[in-house]
């Protein structure tokens, strides 16, 4: 049923779990209780689990010789139902609890520390799909003009000031000016609020620009650029996207050329 | 019809220049054609202005022996029409066009010096009702508990990290995590973007912190905080607003404590 070094994937929301999970031989494939993951694909072994439980879930990874974990895609903060709780979550709990309060990434820190603590490896989905990583290659459409580069580095350096706070993976500026900055309910509702903007105060079609916190734990939260990303960035009115190579992952290239062509969109890949 | 220091408020949006204007003897109202500006009070003398023609502007002023002007309340970027022009808005038109890329004060730290340079003295709204200004006196029902002086400090590091980048008057922070931070549409904007916050990300009622930046001129952007804000924090989930003393003004008092009381919300001043 399993090799010495089976890989478990924990699903998150979004496409970047199936993309993992697509790159391993026979994957355990872990959805959390009311996480929104995508359904298991057929290759794989299903493993529902419940944050209460997880001295459960550990138990049954081992039993299906998984070594290895990789968790992948976005998850909710859970609220815990205090009656369910297993021994495991409930020592783990004051961790928890203070790691809710100290940033987007102290709680994934802390959960990587669990699982390494249970004996397993925490991989990141870049460690087990290294052609997700957003290369030079990978740009659309044409090269940012002036303009547009001093929009991506009026952007990064909203992100670069902001990086030492663990705060925001993304950015929105136009014509020098800063429409939105991306806080814990994520890029796609950033796009949304800048979508938003009243008419007066555009000037032209801006950039998006995603790139990874210092410091930031890839392992665990890797930015991603999907096709949804750049149907947001269209409905905002922005001119394109870029991120850094090696930094951010792309989800379905093919659509994401698609979805650029359609919208007269580029990826920068800097 | 005026004494030898009258003083014009040059009327942006909101209820901050009838508060500045209600400080004055005998003002001049300037009102911009499409720029929302509230309506001339009765004690004040109404001045219709474009920003295509601010040399037309400069000699209305003078003749109604104004010598000093009050910018109060947010202004749009303006989109001039270029048929239109007089000589002093033309000869601007490079400085503007290059203010316009430089951040959300540039722009007005521009339109000041031109002012300047056509003889006016440029005071804050703070200089003509100093009332207005924040007062630890000011604050409104019980002071902040540890966690909420603690998400009050996260959003003041928040700020202060995008001080220098002219970005950010406000942000929302809430059990330790960031839901949002200001950027060019507004306070209003961004505690609509915080009431958007799917119930799953919230984790109690957060705090609003609204500041001015470094080295803003306070002159020309002072920032504000009215019956409107508190409402749109009350929509938001907030527990309450904090402010520093002396840093932002406050329009309304009554009304403040009206629906700070209605809405059980905290104003803090710091």
């Amino acid at each position: 049923m399993s090799g010495p070094a089976r890989t478990a994937v924990i699903a998150g929301a979004g496409q970047l779990p199936l993309a993992v999970a697509a790159a391993l031989e026979a994957p355990v494939f872990v959805t959390f209780a009311g996480s929104g993951a995508a359904p298991c694909p057929p290759h794989a072994q299903p493993l529902a689990a419940r944050f209460e439980r997880l001295g459960a879930l550990f138990e049954a990874l081992h039993a299906a010789g998984v070594s290895r974990v990789v968790p992948a895609g976005a998850m909710q903060r859970p609220v815990l139902d205090p009656a369910r709780l297993d021994a495991v979550t409930a020592d783990f709990l004051p961790q928890f609890q203070a790691a809710m309060a100290a940033g987007d990434d102290a709680l994934l820190r802390a959960v990587v520390a669990l699982f390494e603590g249970a004996g397993f490896t925490v991989a990141g989905p870049a460690e087990i799909a290294p052609d997700l990583l957003a290369a030079p290659a990978d740009a659309i459409g044409p090269a940012p003009d002036a303009a547009q580069m001093a929009d991506i580095a009026r952007a990064e350096a909203v992100l670069a000031a902001l990086s030492p706070l663990d705060v925001g993976q993304a950015a929105v500026a136009e014509a020098g000016l800063v429409l939105g900055i991306e806080t814990l309910q994520g890029t796609d509702a950033l796009l949304d609020f800048v979508a938003a903007t009243p008419a007066g105060l555009r000037r032209g079609r801006g950039v998006l620009v995603k790139r990874a916190k210092a410091g930031q734990d890839l392992r665990v939260d890797m930015p991603t650029i999907g096709p949804r990303s750049l149907e947001g960035a269209a409905r905002a009115g922005l001119a394109g996207v870029a991120v850094r190579a090696g930094e951010v992952l792309l989800l379905d290239r093919a659509q994401l050329a698609h979805v650029a062509a359609r919208h007269d969109l580029f990826l920068a890949v800097l």
